[in-house]
């Protein structure tokens, strides 16, 4: 038994998605892609046996596409979910799901017009295996009611086409999510401080910044964005509870004793560190599907609180200023 | 694209590996399972919507199995594979490939008869990340020429039904395969040494025991396996070599810090220590048959030579000598 | 050949330096003590075989004492210090060496007038080893330009009589010396931010709180102080430059792996953390005395600085701005 | 109040420990120093201000000297201690104790009719606060009955006079007295086992070796001796008991993230490596003293001992038999 899957963009995620469905994730089968450069889509369809289908539209309309993989660039994201859910069809999309608020609202009435979850949304650190036996830890209530989240994410160096306004929306966006649902809450305002640059990078770039995060119930939560910090890709957390601490996990590696030092391999790609979350990611989701049921990651209420967040830590890096979060009330429908 | 696979073995193993084949393993089809208990064959294939067929015999010659999985009783393993060989298809064998040097011997002939490797051996630690990367930094010269090898292999504890010469047989084998795969070269005597008892468990059994094996080239590696040791499931290695040491990770796990402690946990079960392990090792085996290919894990040789190996150690236990292991030559063919 | 100290407090940390300048520091002698309390005194003069001398202006005119350690409480120092510099006698004294500003003026006058360095303020972290690696590492250039650190100052809890101030003028107090004197530069702005309270402890007190300093060339420097924290008393820090990061390590502890955890104890007491920081502080403040040098380690100017910040973090506190750190420029004497 | 040391033997331990007991032992001080090279003693003696005595027996009977410190050469140790012992003098020895078996036993006997404990041999391990917190935990119960120790004992190079037996006789000696103590039972058999030669270094020298203990109680314990490691003097040690398994700390060291890598400084000296251990040493000894105590390190029948062990080993060495170790049994008075 296996879900006909059509994708649309075959950039650098959208391929190796493909490539996931094809050959890591059992019980999908890619059907169809599509991108509006048709040889990247004749070249990936190629690779995996699938048919190309010339427009995102033709694709969601397609009866052989039973769900939707959406790794188009980020402003195209909110028409082709629209178009899933017009459809009927369960949609996986990439982050960011909206780049504009109001195509949140937009996302979040139609999904409930259409009386049930078709919209799962690609944070997948809730996937990864480090995070989730965090999560345990805290919902266990091992370290008791958290009060602070301590947070690092670190490239080693990023391309010159990355903006400062960059490291809230793509970078730091994955704490937003992953602490938005570790801890159980919404954010309530952001302020956005700016280090000392580093020379190593290209000027135009604010390089580090942090955001510091207040939630719902008081937790501070602190994120050191740093995407040109030279020797590797680099996730660190802490959430510190009332009884006690848990700090995630450095990823496996075995420590090698040598020329007076002993050391252990840091990562430098993200696609490293989050390879086997991303596998289960798709996974979970196909299997979900086969299943009949709806998907149970990240949904559109969080694709849609995470941008809310970031868009407040950018005006709060142009302000200088403490800069509140101003989220709706979340449906009831999202529970 | 998948392919049609018949487990003969229903018992823990078995279902765990038909799940894994149906949930996890992409192009992987279980179309049929056998069971000396029908009972258990019927659950289990009802459970995948597979056939149940009564016999070993007849699964192996049915014509939707196009690979066979074996995962029934040890001593029965070398038949069912011989019967696999003769059908010309692709068995996967769960350890032990044999019970009986003289079975190895008969499957090493009848698979070079055959003109191709059609036998895998279920040493999943060849698949672990863990040692994939001691294997990397090992081949990569990093700490020069191997000279010793501390591994260590504890159970929390083990059913009364456990005897002494399991410790060799079904607990250091693993150690066996692994060592001789990272090394690259064969054991050529071993010396087991039986410290104090626990006083923890049966009386019946010697536990712990620590094996001393002598490679080819002389190095040495010594395996303590304690299978009662009360606290965990807790694989550790450490290779040394000419110019520095490198040394298996535990598998990562956040760190708690609570009540004057900062603790992580240690697993309780290998099939949660290498459960990635048995995944990886089944995908890549079916990938290997999707792409037309010869599997190329653990082969008939490897199977053979563990059982030589861990034989030798037994007849040690015995004569509390220093007992030389006597491999023939290894073929060409698996060279 | 040894030095003859007389010691003003015999409170906890007078009673602890008592001892341990007579039973673990070479070359030292304690030749007399005094205190408000003549019975405390007398008790801990007899443990050493001192004598009591009943106030503090009369230990330090006293011909016996060559040398002062000040242990009394916090709003005596600035005048015992003052004496000491009048009586041109070398003065350890434990932080804080000022509770008032204008006194730290004072004594900063005072001692360039004498024209020598004749005190050293007890911020003894700067003699852990732990410290003390991170500042090699720092100065060696390892790490690149320092942009951020990140600190915690944790305790298992603390009794009734702490107030909310302390956290900044007792606990982060320690932070601010420690990330002047490793990043070598002074701190030009403080925010004091308030998390959710923990609820494992006084109501009165507002606990945890996070202090945000800049520092003069922009880097920025967090620290979490959190007093009730139950779990221990754990001090955390890494420094992040340009082209790497560092961080304080652990006080080595064995690992034991017992019932399903691998645990190392956390230590409970800033004592037992920093025993042998207290034993390094003093025994090098002693050889330089008796080398006939001037003392090298935390001078006034550094205890007036440390001072002016966390001043500045409680008006943080109160007003919950960004308050910025005004420091006259250091005179040359301190450089 | 403090003692006045006599030290025989200005070599380079020698050296260190006069100046450990100069500048860092409270109540220690170092007023005679003996060596047969006059300018060697000349030197040392200049450096702390302490008279050149021509011969140890001179030394010995000076009556300044109220105890004795022996850091000649190791076959000198057994008639210094002699002497010592004839004049009723405290003696701290350094290690080896004895070289023949036969001025043990007139060692242990002389003492005993001195009726009082006057002899201290220099296993400064027991010194080390890694090794007592083990201690702590073996005592407490902690990890149940010991049934295995795994010992690793490495140097990144000797010089070329280090010769085969040496890997017993002063390197494995360290680990034998610790597991000696904290096992707290007697060894009784050994065997020597010869991996694989390291080819980077001398052609004469076997390295690395492995001895393998049995203890009285049946309990099993491996040293691996590896001189010639290349990366650093490293020294592993984990003992299993019953319910838990308890590991020897690295020593604390900043971890630095840089160039892809995380990494710790692995120590190259031995004299850094148990540098605090030394000091305790010394001071618990000196401090024992000045109370009017018998020393509490290891005694006379622990360097007795040892040297008996070694011995064994070295014969399992030639014979490359299992050696049984024939000590006599323990005199009451060393209970």
């Amino acid at each position: 038994m296996s879900i006909g899957i059509g994708l649309i963009g075959t950039g650098w995620i959208g391929e190796q998605h493909v490539h996931r469905l094809a050959d890591k994730v059992a019980g999908a089968q890619v059907v169809a892609v599509a991108d509006i450069d048709p040889e990247s889509a004749g070249k990936v369809a190629a690779s995996v046996g699938a048919r190309v289908i010339d427009t995102a539209e033709r694709l969601i309309a397609d009866p052989e596409v039973e769900a939707v993989v959406v790794t188009s660039w980020g402003p195209a994201h909110a028409e082709q979910v629209l178009a899933c859910i017009a459809a009927g069809k369960p949609v996986f999309c990439e982050k960011p799901l909206i780049t504009e608020i109001a195509d949140g609202l937009r996302i979040l009435k139609a999904e409930q017009a259409a009386g049930r979850r078709l919209v799962q949304v690609g944070f997948m650190r809730r996937y990864d295996a480090g995070y989730r036996q965090m999560k345990r830890v805290l919902d266990a209530g091992e370290i008791g009611e958290p009060l602070m989240a301590h947070c690092v994410h670190r490239n080693p160096n990023v391309r010159e086409a990355y903006t400062t306004e960059m490291a809230a929306k793509d970078t730091a966006v994955h704490e937003v999510d992953a602490m938005r649902w570790l801890l159980g809450e919404e954010f309530t305002s952001v302020q956005t401080i700016l280090p000392r640059k580093t020379a190593k990078r290209f000027p135009h770039l604010q390089d580090p910044q942090i955001f510091l995060f207040e939630t719902a119930s008081g937790a501070r939560v602190d994120v050191e964005a740093f995407v040109n910090c030279q020797y590797g890709y680099d996730i660190q957390c802490e959430i510190v509870g009332e009884e006690g601490a848990v700090r995630l996990p450095d990823p496996a590696a075995p420590a090698v004793r040598k020329a007076a030092k002993a050391s252990v391999e840091v990562l430098q790609e993200f696609g490293d560190r989050f390879a086997d979350a991303f596998d289960v990611e798709l996974q979970e989701w196909v299997d979900r599907l086969l299943g009949g049921q709806e998907p149970s990651g990240p949904s559109s209420w969080d694709g849609f609180a995470a941008t809310v967040v970031v868009d407040a830590a950018v005006r709060s890096l142009h302000s200088g200023e403490i800069v509140p979060i101003e989220l709706p009330e979340r449906p009831e429908f999202y529970a």
